[in-house]
């Protein structure tokens, strides 16, 4: 029987008996424990620290002597008067196992690091980025037996490091041989860990023992808005956020206008193309300058976008998208070199761009599906991502469905007359006084209510400029629940109202929300046009749902995830009352942010989710809303909204709903009421 | 026991049973009989052309009865009457099979044809390209099953190709789609099979059925010349072959100079990278136009220079090889993309450069071995290409050692006082009456000796206008064999020559080639300092080849191997009576033409061959002539021009050398006759 050391690792629970002497990192190397090193315990990098501890273990059946690891040496002495050890931390390089001993591995320390998201619901990101560094001593050259530098590096990283197959972009060969002597033969090297077709490559490299950070960059591009996130690729920490106007836009603000400007243009799609690019470029220099980095740190990058952006940033002809059967160029992940895209980071920067689901879903949906992971879930969840497109996952850990639906830019606030992009001055939380019909709200940038003291003084500044996305949402629904608008849409007179604040403005009448015009400052209405929009907008959106749902042979969801960075402000009430998303207790509706942007930061920091989203995707069902008549005749009936909010807890308190009708046609329109009626005769 | 017919085929022998009805192409591909097809059996492309064999066939055991096929069909008969089909020929994809057959598959329908190589000892060169024609028929998309055109055509390669994995560049997707319609849903596609670290790649697609050609270049980058042969990568023929001057010239004519330019130059070695790459477009824009192709047809290009024009041309800085230890930036292969290195073909046209075999011997010493497979040769063969830098190689199939020996350019022409680079109007060829002393040639460009008749007038245009190396290898060879330079390099003086063309010329004297001054011509002289220069050049060929035999211990070779476009060119006879090659059987030494061009072209239009010379480059064991006390002792030996002839029998019959010395300062210069009396004395 060994009477060697008995080493335990926390928290892992590995163990194993080493000789007297061993270093503990190698300990944990040959028990395969996550514990961190760039200089391959060199005493150089101190992210090999551990915690040992003594005392009586009889979890682990270990009692721990003072002595069990060797004393605290130079090196550690030196590290510590450098840059501070944390007391009780030793380099597990350097402390060594001279008797039973437990070492807790902490966080910092794990290679395998978890990034911890916010959201309660959400699955933790694990650490396990494209590119790493490693520290490396190469062999000087020899005439006797002539080898090239390049060759000598990548031997030092097969035996140092168990790396195989080591490539190095040409970049990387034009500075590589001063780096070496500068370094002594002993140098930095951040080495992409290369995929299923792509061999390991050299990415950048420094002289010495680099202390600095890689960078990588995951970015959502949307029809509106780029924004990335620029990420530690040790930690996963987000150094810095940005984000700019998509320069396309001057193309077209829609997805289909822009298809139609490339049809109708020669150059359309190659000057979309370039503008897109640009910008990218433009946001990285920005997003760079806001960290103080170096832009060729940054060596990996991760984009999601929808079909027709995917199309366009890649260089390739969205025209198939905006006809029967949109057919995509390809809907495969892509691994690509940022020079490729014009994109100017590192020269030889990776470039992963995740799988399409079909020609109206897209790597967006792909990065939301990673992100809420319904092909992981327990229950029936609803994943719906907001924007001038919606895409739409319906499903749990036996199947998911997907669709898209053309909801148009009415949540964005744009086709609403009072409408605006979400800005300070935009209103964006309304309620209405049940009884004197008068609405109150709050703008973006103020936390005060319109009808609080002080309101005037504090929105001096940015003033009261019309309605964002999640305001018209709380607009309409408010008008709705106070019987001010009417199931099938109509705004009534405010003879029939009750509301003075109703007012003949052409043919239909207009709600007065906010009249500034004594100042000098706006009039913020409510038309039936816009009234007319957002039920477009809702029914899209509430139809492609429906019709998941029906695919999916249930009626009912158990929960329902909004993302996008509208589906984070939008009122999970408001958006039921609206009939915009399917009936679900409202403690089970929950914001997801950014879901897309959190599926490429993930698809950023841990490879491996890369394979995983590549099977997901092949393994969603898609759905094609433009040739299924369900969807259709789904669409007809959504156009009214609600007249019931008995389903919704919170409002039983609140308001007894009149029960109005405003449409001078008499009766419901032919529509029934979002499938809320339909669906309580069923139940 | 079966009473399928039984079909043969013939080169290969293979055999095999087959149900009545088989498509002969079928059965080939069942067998793995080589038989070509880029429609894969449609009756589109021809290439599976087959001779049935009738009658009886003993050697067999086969009765071949008339209907042993299916009848002449209507596909053959379109192509016929469109094409013409050689008489006795049939499809293979529509004849089937009904009866015993034996099926000749002629040479032009391999799909691993021979490239026939015009030498005796030179292997032939077996196709396999990296690039290959497809047609497929891609599904059409599909909304309910929505999938990328990608990745159908991927699955149609994979379906009726048997190829897996294959991705596409970029530029493939910006063009695949409206050419995916225009042949409705039929292409043909260009694809590379991909090596170790790449995937197989769509190099370019066409609609429908593409008749055409794909191109590859093999491409000899020296210090002085570029040299490129564009070829079929179907059959491996030679389309068009070219040349340009290096431009990198005006930084300096040999390798040295401008390793010293990129040293004094902050911008020098990017200066040099940037002109052999213009240079390198401009001979390729030259080769097609001489070709007339388009350049996007060709997709694959193979390179072979020497270690400081690999690195230039990289965008390395070759200062480490201007120095010890001569250290390599890289000495790998290379696979790289023609836009990597600004080369202007097909824009993702695959680039392969051989390996380097050390700091001193280049990517072209390695096409010379896998031209001249000293690794593969029973007898022991010294391969000697002559340059600038010369590169040896000596060995068999057990060992092949390798060095390189710093000519310097006099062998070219160049630092001789009447030099010059071969072209019209150069002495090539010369002898020296052994009773008159004087010298008679020819010139490149006329067959007519210098005495003979009608000489004046067909050298009238290009005039007399310098001795090029080959001519002045055979012209000092002639004066030391006729007695007018001594061993140690000493011009004589006309009473100690007997020639009257030896005339004083500052402080020795020099020797009257042709002096056309009287008729307002040049004077065309060989100084003692141009005998200098030539004893310089061939002690240090000698001395690399020596310090080589040293180390494989042997004192004789079998044979050798001439390479380079000089190495063509000079006189087998002169170059053993100068000293610049050791002993061997004058019918043992052979010319093997521009061996690095063909090592080049063999590595263009057979991949395996580029495995093949990597593994060979391993096993070269590298000799550093600049450390090897030998090679200076050797070189001080060898600078002496041998004043015996004896071992060479086409001499013998020719003159008895005058034992004469003109060394003032006596004896033999402590040299010896470079290597050959020691030999001598051993023997």
């Amino acid at each position: 029987m060994s009477t060697d050391p008995l080493v335990v690792f926390t928290p892992s629970g590995k163990r194993g008996r080493f000789p007297v002497g061993t270093p503990v990192l190698t300990a944990a190397r040959q028990l395969g424990v996550d514990l961190d090193s760039v200089c391959g315990g060199r005493g150089i990098c101190s992210k090999c620290q551990i915690t040992p501890s003594y005392g009586e273990f009889p979890k682990h059946g270990v009692t721990v002597a003072d002595d069990a690891l060797s004393e605290w040496n130079k090196v550690e002495q030196r590290y510590d008067d450098k840059r501070g050890l944390t007391p009780g931390r030793r380099l597990g390089c350097q402390a060594q196992v001279m008797g039973d001993i437990v070492i807790d591995v902490p966080p910092e320390s794990q290679v395998h690091k978890q990034v911890v998201r916010k959201r309660a619901e959400a699955r933790d990101i694990v650490m396990n980025p494209s590119t790493r560094l490693y520290y490396v001593e190469v062999e000087e050259p020899d005439m006797h037996e002539p080898s090239g530098d390049l060759e000598r590096l990548v031997k030092a990283l097969e035996h140092q490091w168990d790396i195989k197959g080591v490539e190095a972009d040409l970049n990387i060969l034009h500075v590589m041989q001063p780096v070496l002597r500068k370094g002594g033969w002993k140098v930095t090297v951040a080495v992409h860990g290369g995929n299923a077709s792509q061999s390991p490559k050299i990415m950048h490299i420094w002289p010495g023992y680099y202390e600095g950070k890689i960078y990588g960059l995951a970015v959502d591009l949307g029809s509106t808005t780029i924004a990335a996130h620029l990420c530690d690729l040790a930690d996963g920490e987000v150094i810095a956020s940005s984000g700019i106007m998509n320069p396309q836009i001057r193309f077209g603000e829609d997805l289909m206008s822009r298809v139609s400007y490339s049809m109708m243009n020669a150059d359309g799609a190659n000057e979309m193309t370039r503008a897109v690019r640009e910008g990218m470029n433009a946001l990285f220099d920005q997003i760079a300058e806001q960290a103080e980095i170096e832009k060729t740190l940054i060596v990996d990058a991760v984009f999601v976008c929808n079909p027709v952006m995917h199309h366009l940033f890649l260089g390739i002809d969205p025209f198939e998208l905006g006809q029967a059967p949109f057919a995509l160029g390809t809907s495969s992940s892509l691994n690509l070199r940022a020079a490729e895209l014009d994109l100017k980071i590192h020269p030889s920067a990776r470039v992963y761009i995740l799988p399409c689901i079909a020609g109206h879903v897209g790597a967006d949906a792909a990065a939301v599906a990673l992100s809420e992971a319904p092909d992981k879930s327990e229950d029936l969840v609803l994943v719906v991502d907001v924007g001038t497109n919606a895409e739409i996952l319906l499903g749990n850990k036996d199947k998911v469905l997907a669709c898209s639906s053309p909801t148009g830019p009415a949540f964005e606030g744009a086709q609403i007359s009072s409408g605006q992009r979400a800005a300070p001055g935009a209103i964006e939380r309304v309620e209405i006084d049940p009884v004197t019909k008068v609405a109150r709200f709050r703008v973006i940038g103020c936390d005060l209510w319109s009808d609080d003291d002080g309101f005037a003084e504090a929105t001096a500044t940015t003033g009261i400029t019309g309605i964002c996305g999640s305001g018209i949402i709380e607009m309409v629904a408010e008008m709705r629940i106070n019987g001010i608008v009417d199931g099938p849409g109509l705004i009534g007179a405010p003879e029939q109202t009750g509301s003075d604040k109703c007012f003949l403005d052409g043919r239909t009448y207009s709600y007065m929300v906010w009249d500034g015009s004594a100042d000098g400052g706006p009039t913020i209405t409510v038309t039936n046009r816009d009234i007319r929009e957002i039920q477009m907008a809702k029914a899209a959106l509430y139809s492609g749902a429906r019709l998941l749902m029906d695919k999916f042979g249930v009626d009912n969801v158990d929960r329902v995830v909004l993302a996008g960075a509208f589906g984070a402000h939008i009122s999970p009430k408001h958006a039921m009352v609206l009939g915009m998303i399917p009936d679900a207790p409202l403690d089970k509706v929950t914001s997801a942010g950014n879901a897309a942007g959190t599926g490429a930061r993930i698809a950023l920091l841990n490879t491996e989710a890369r394979g995983e989203i590549e099977q997901t995707v092949q393994n969603i069902h898609k759905i094609e809303t433009a040739i299924e008549p369900r969807f259709q005749e789904h669409f007809v009936n959504a156009s009214n909204i609600p007249n019931s909010v008995e389903p919704f807890p919170i409002l039983q308190t609140v308001v007894t709903l009149p029960d109005v009708n405003f449409n001078t046609g008499g009766g419901d329109g032919g529509g029934d009421d979002g499938g809320r009626r339909r669906r309580r005769r069923r139940a």
